[in-house]
């Protein structure tokens, strides 16, 4: 069965907000908008979209409301004098923020009558509508069924846990992984860079590369949760022996040493905790406990 | 035209050397092998390789003869007497050490009349001979070509420059891009796994961001390659104040959290350097500098 594409609210039209509510708009649905300056609706409008003059105009307009602003101290003052119009309706919260304040707004939604459903975008405005990147979203399942045709249309809806603050948390931990890729490959290209390749030329490489060390992570994985790690494989001991080929290779180009430095370190440590002779997975014994005072 | 597979000595048999003699073993070359202690050959002669009383004797047993030792330190002792069998082979070294190592390995091969040809293994040993996994090769172009037949049965062979140090280098770099994403991915394991969130549920999660994080790399490769970085997705600036949240994040769940802080300071030495509003890629202007004391 087809049904027609559902009215959806989006709050907030910052650089995600507009793309979040493009995507609604090809695929169908009547999109209603409020933002704090309307002039940033006018490309939204030229495509039918409807500017709401209030934040609680713009909520009882669609069953289905997805804010996406600043952050919560954001949400709550622009929702504040119009949580009347909250009732009945469910709440998809795609504004960053942390787990703790995505579990005290689903008990304020809540108590305001509305379903609550926390989210997480992984990509960029430009990335919005691919429905190859993924939303992570975490609260009541059945908020999740209920709208999930809806979702798909922002992009691939991944369902994480009833915990409400668990996308936030996948979130934040996805990003320090993204972080982390980025700045080590960026140290790789400048590394390669001081003898004249190009990022270009090398990046090819790094994501191929990165296809190997995916299979890594997977067979660690199962060694993580199993939380025994054998180094059957390449052991704590041979990759500290490892690493100083690049910190001397660093250093010898005039770069930075700061992020293999602490690589190192961080291996140093688990070695300290017993685990030269460990996987690379053992690393996670010291990452999971406060580092000490240096 | 299709000839019969070449003969192939490999000096060494740790891991890596005997999975080396195995993959060639398994694409039907003759194989001689030499190592010190000569019962590491068993496995390797109960399947028809040749094992060789000296290094000499097992480098006069083939055309090409692939090194693959603990340092350069101990490739050039166990060569010290045999040099003259050297004469007319073709060395693909596949020892792990610095560019500039394979730069003197080079003019000291040659001065016995050798070719040489450096090499680095992308992968572990149980990765051997998958046509999938890289063998990164840096040297005179004409050696690889005429043995790119032969290198095929390790993995799949790359070419990269007449450069014999970049194989080592790239190897450095793409190790560094490693244990960079490895330690990331962990430190989101042990986030998520505070609210016991297994790594085998996590890790398909983080694979596929993974998958959007190289849409990223190959964007920001070509930022870096003009050295202008538009900050039109999302800017230095914000993902300072997103990297918070992460912090946050680790320290309230007692997790370790040098390695964000220390992403996070890289970011801000950045917007320092006036990049507050360039894409993350300008964060290459800060490492391509020795770091400032602190």
């Amino acid at each position: 069965m087809t049904s027609a594409p559902q009215p959806v609210t989006v709050l907030g039209l910052g650089n995600m907000g507009s793309a979040l509510a493009a995507a609604l708009l090809d695929r169908g649905h009547p999109v209603t908008v409020w933002n704090r300056t309307p002039q940033k609706a006018a490309p939204l409008t030229d495509r039918g979209a409807r500017l709401a003059a209030t934040p609680a105009e713009a909520i009882a307009a669609s069953p289905l409301v997805i804010p996406c602003v600043l952050d919560y101290d954001t949400l709550y003052a622009l929702l504040d004098g119009g949580t009347d119009s909250l009732s009945g309706r469910a709440v998809v919260n795609l504004t960053s923020g942390s787990p703790e304040q995505a579990h005290e707004a689903l008990a304020w939604f809540r108590s305001h009558g509305a379903d609550y459903l926390d989210g997480a975008i992984m990509t960029t405005p430009p990335g919005v509508g691919n429905p190859e990147v993924m939303f992570l979203y975490s609260g009541p399942r059945e908020v999740f069924d209920a709208h999930r045709a809806t979702l798909a249309a922002l992009g691939d809806p991944l369902y994480l846990a009833a915990d409400p603050g668990l996308a936030s948390l996948y979130d934040a931990a996805l990003l320090g992984l993204m972080w982390s890729t980025m700045t080590g490959w960026l140290h790789g290209a400048a590394l390669v860079g001081a003898e004249k390749v190009t990022a270009t030329a090398f990046t090819p490489v790094a994501i191929r590369w990165l296809s190997t060390v995916n299979s890594f992570l997977t067979r660690y994985a199962e060694q993580v949760d199993a939380a025994r790690y054998p180094g059957d494989d390449a052991t704590v001991d041979v990759q500290i022996a490892t690493i100083d080929h690049l910190i001397h290779a660093a250093a010898a180009r005039g770069l930075d040493t700061a992020l293999p430095a602490l690589l190192k370190s961080t291996m140093e440590r688990a070695k300290a905790a017993g685990h030269g002779s460990d996987s690379f997975a053992s690393v996670i014994e010291v990452l999971a406990e406060t580092a000490p005072e240096s």
